[in-house]
């Protein structure tokens, strides 16, 4: 054997003490927001049978494994799936909207070398099946919410919507490569290989400077009226933006808009994605703390065909964020009271009526036998 | 495909609303009587290289898979083993004595049939590198308190130790075979069953006798007295049994002999224990709700050799406790105020105020669009 008993495998986690602790009192905080807003827990099972998960963004990163019974097994490496499966399941007499809420971790296989996390500890929220603009504003307003309560400053929202690239693209006569090479090339803002792709595949002139114009459209929210004028004439893109538009006079009118941004260009995101989608970002955080969106047919796939959107932060990213931007202190405890004596009845007894008073105690004079 | 995508494998848990709540409730009493006596959290890995779970008790209930770089991976089944490692490892220039705790998952293989959990929650704690008196009562202490905090009533910890049966047999000349058939028939408490086996063995009469009473020796505290004398002859087991009185003279002292009682039949129990050993029971569960043990030579297979003593509540098994005895409520939330209205802006503003209030909300008219 080449490792010691003590090594760990690369990518799992271990917290011990303060860190503990931090990440605790910051599950508190956000499980107070969830339940504020009348969502109730769920805990669900740590692995189901593999094709729950099933989806191409995640599939490579499932830890898959077979059960006693000959089954493929697979740890959760998502909540969302595993939540809509619930609903449609044990909950499929429980009438819409339910509000759902977890917190707990994922398992994804990542390569060693990337010095990412296989485990991840992930607190979130599902709006099943209620009318779409309502639950759309009403999770933002939670995530909102939950950055405010955890003390994080400088954060901003940046909404997008899969409709509009989507629109854009059912338009432009790429095949399902080169639109996912699109995808790609949107995303890092890359437009000569946005116009490469798009001339390969010889795309309409006013298609090709549609979607080369796509990731330009990022900053405050009125640019949501250039888009409008840009994309009129592709009525799914359009009417994704006017949707966008919705939300955003919501989050205005609520006292949120300081905190909205608006990125057209943000296009990636886990598979199942059908309408806007949104990123948490914050100051001093290079990668975003969370996000989500709306996923209207993931239900239907269970069998319970119902809209849905969802959110979710991800605790390390907002343990390292309050930790950057100095916020992640008020956790201490009061100090131990050392508790010893030559008598060990004695000593104990005292320990326990210090305990019966709400004192924090240290027992025992800590030297072994 | 013989079953539905909403069907579940067996074994595995999944709570919601009231039922998470109420977990999440005792959860917090548990871990607030930890940190109460100075034990700091550590949350460990899911899963670990399979060999750190080595050890025959739990080896066949272990799901192990592959990981990316071939090594043998194991979800935990059992948290002392992690914690060991990790005080040997990641903790190792921690001076002791080290008090941990943790509240988390374990995994383990259940046959399909048994009806068993896979998934069990767990909470604990390991007091590593004390002086072992002090720890042994400060553990028991700790223990009572946390189930009266929960508001269990009728409670009782039957203290046992390793040591009485393994001094007895090591002088009844059994093999490793007629000591685990002898080991199962004391627990059962079947004397003709443990009198053929001793038989089988031609162990000394006096042997003999001593194990076949062993399991007699169960009841309230005085009853070590009687067995001081039983197994005079006997000086390892005479010294398990007057390390016993040393543990029950403290708890007596220290007002906690009313819940105490004495099961030296009581043999069962994971491997590793080398001491006293105890389980916790209560009115109205046929079976513990938690238990633990001292095991000082676990350490030493991850190179920091030291004694050890843990405990451990079952979350489930407490929830369910706290339901037999009607202690489970208390956990309800203020009723959640209905937001909506017709312009979607003004009713989220509404609604943010509340929430900024203090209130709790449900937002929109709840019907899908």
């Amino acid at each position: 054997m080449s490792r010691t008993l003590t090594q760990v495998p690369p990518g799992v986690q271990c917290f011990v003490g303060d860190e503990a602790r931090r990440r605790r009192a910051i599950e508190d905080v956000v499980v107070g927001v969830f339940e504020g807003w009348d969502y109730e827990e769920i805990i669900p099972p740590l692995f189901d049978y593999a094709d729950v998960f099933a989806g191409e963004a995640l599939a490579h990163k499932t830890y898959s494994f077979v059960g006693r019974d000959g089954s493929l097994l697979a740890l959760r490496p998502d909540f969302t799936s595993l939540l809509a499966k619930i609903a449609a399941g044990r909950l499929h007499d429980r009438p819409a909207p339910i509000r759902l809420y977890y917190s707990g971790e994922v398992l994804r296989y990542e390569p060693p070398k990337a010095g990412r996390q296989s485990e991840l500890y992930q607190m979130g929220l599902e709006h099943l099946g209620g009318e779409a603009r309502a639950a759309d504003v009403e999770v933002l307003a939670v995530a909102a919410e939950c950055l405010d309560r955890l003390g994080a400053s400088g954060w901003v929202i940046a909404l997008g919507h899969v409709g509009v690239f989507g629109g854009l693209v059912a338009a432009a006569g790429t095949d399902p490569e080169q639109t996912e090479m699109l995808r790609s090339r949107v995303e890092a803002k890359d437009v000569s290989g946005v116009r490469d792709i798009l001339a390969g595949a010889r795309t309409p002139p006013a298609v090709a400077e549609a979607l080369v114009r796509l990731s330009s459209f990022a900053g405050d929210a009125p640019i949501l009226r250039v888009a409008e004028l840009a994309f009129a004439a592709f009525p799914d893109a359009l009417r994704s933006v006017r949707e966008l538009q919705g939300v955003v006079a919501a989050l205005d009118a609520s006292g949120l808009l300081a905190h909205v941004a608006i990125d057209l260009g943000e296009v990636r995101g886990l598979d199942y994605y059908t309408g806007f989608v949104f990123r948490v970002y914050a100051r001093g955080l290079g990668f975003e703390v969370g996000g989500g969106g709306r996923y209207d047919t993931l239900l239907a796939r269970f069998g319970r065909p119902m809209p849905a959107v969802g959110f979710m932060l991800g605790l390390d990213r907002v343990a390292l964020l309050l930790q950057k931007q100095d916020r992640s202190g008020a956790t201490t405890l009061p100090k131990a009271k050392p508790v010893h004596g030559a008598d060990l009845g004695v000593a104990l007894r005292d320990a326990r009526a210090l305990r019966a008073d709400g004192r924090r105690v240290r027992f025992g004079n800590g030297d072994a036998a």
